[in-house]
């Protein structure tokens, strides 16, 4: 599964991939710690668990990126020439694991705290939406670390059942909800599902990727590639959509406060 | 008592849970952090000691994963294979009775910190609670370190004397108190005491092993996911949960506050 060798190019491709899940991830926490006084009081739970998920993720990153900065040694002055394993040292791909476990259940978390649901309404997505996504990772694990590609794909089957049943809630009873949101943001969140459909997708798109009988050192460069893109998009800047309507839905509910917080000339020029 | 030899998937289970560990306590002290203008004044001591008892656990928590990382290596390249006790290094098991020490005593301000009652029956139950607790983990110290059965075992029975007079002081000395509570978190608080036992009687059970002959590296193995799973429960779990108390009764006290704050529709529909 982990190749024995890797070329210069890519070393520095995963290496320079790894690194930026760490900016993106960091920074996106950076900014959503500075802006959390934009967005009124009861939208702030939600920033404050999209600040948490990408600040848990920067850390993961951390550790995988010198998880492989370890792993993998040239010997080779100025690093030139390909790259083998270390001795006693071993890329843990576990990591990714134990983020998800966190962070996945989180994601739902976020999406629905910026709702601003009736109590009832809330508990009950939350009640099914979390314990669904910490199965759906939890009966990933097993298949990813298992070397036997039965298993692989027999756990990957069993994780597809929360998976699919996260996608009804989502997409079906979660629906209903929508009506009662702010017109302006309506479009947004319908979008933002889309958004994690799409980035969530990647994962098992890599996890089968052995089963297809794609291996070798090129196509685990691109599994760690797009790990690291998938996991910007459905972290960070899934995080910054959930600002974005966390704001429009501040300005929604105050007209004051949005004349007082919105940059923009159109919707500031009701305070004159 | 701690083992020769891990296998390669026995040592990534303990330095993944280790790393869980780290992230839940690191970043729900984070959040916790970020969350504390959202209770009134009066609750803000509890979430400080939450935050407090959560730093704690993360910074031990790294001593504990940078001692297992070091006491076991690998010979193989990619660190396949089994990993052995490195020469000179030792798995110090002791960081958990120092963290213990600490966190347990604080837990427990936690819990009578949030019911916010009288200033005289806070500082009895106090009075009563932190010396037990630290004394509890005291004495469980020298049996844990001593290689003998006897010993562990009657400093397992003497630490338990003060185990049993903190249930007493919780679940019979402090329900006359709970009727002061808010009906809205009386329920909660009961659960509470529940997952303090529960959680906390991992770790008699995971105490004892050796005394039922079980041993080698699964039970011990077995035993680090155990703690690791019992303090997150015990201090991440606890912490969020006695945020919601607090949040649910700084609501109850201050409907203005309530009305500004409450993301959910029907609460805040009040404002309006």
């Amino acid at each position: 599964m982990i190749p024995d060798i890797l070329s210069q190019g890519q070393y520095a491709t995963v290496y320079n991939f790894l690194s930026l899940v760490i900016a993106s991830q960091l920074f996106t926490a950076v900014f959503l710690l500075i802006s959390l006084p934009r967005v009124l009081p009861r939208y702030r739970q939600a920033i404050t668990v999209a600040i948490v998920v990408c600040g848990i993720a920067a850390y993961h990153y951390f550790r995988i990126f010198d998880s492989f900065k370890d792993a993998f040694i040239s010997k080779a002055a100025g690093g030139a020439g390909d790259y083998s394993q270390a001795v006693g040292v071993s890329f843990n791909e576990g990591y990714r694991y134990v983020d998800w476990l966190l962070t996945v259940p989180l994601l739902l978390v976020e999406l629905i705290a910026v709702l601003a649901l009736a109590r009832k309404v809330q508990s009950g997505l939350l009640m099914r939406l979390v314990p669904a996504a910490a199965l759906m990772i939890a009966l990933g694990y097993p298949g990813e670390i298992s070397g036997d590609n039965g298993l692989r794909g027999l756990f990957g089957l069993l994780s597809t059942i929360p998976f699919a049943y996260i996608l009804y809630v989502l997409f079906v009873q979660l629906s209903k909800s929508l009506n009662t949101q702010p017109v302006s943001v309506r479009k947004t969140i319908g979008r933002l599902r889309f958004l994690l459909l799409l980035s969530w997708g990647v994962y098992p798109i890599a996890y089968l990727l052995p089963l297809l009988n794609i291996s070798g050192a090129d196509a685990w460069v691109f599994k760690q590639v797009g790990y690291s893109v998938a996991d910007i998009v459905a972290k960070a800047v899934y995080a910054l959509i959930i600002f974005g309507i966390a704001k429009a839905k501040s300005y929604e509910d105050n007209a004051e406060f949005a004349a007082s917080e919105a940059a923009h000339d159109d919707v500031a020029s009701s305070r004159r």
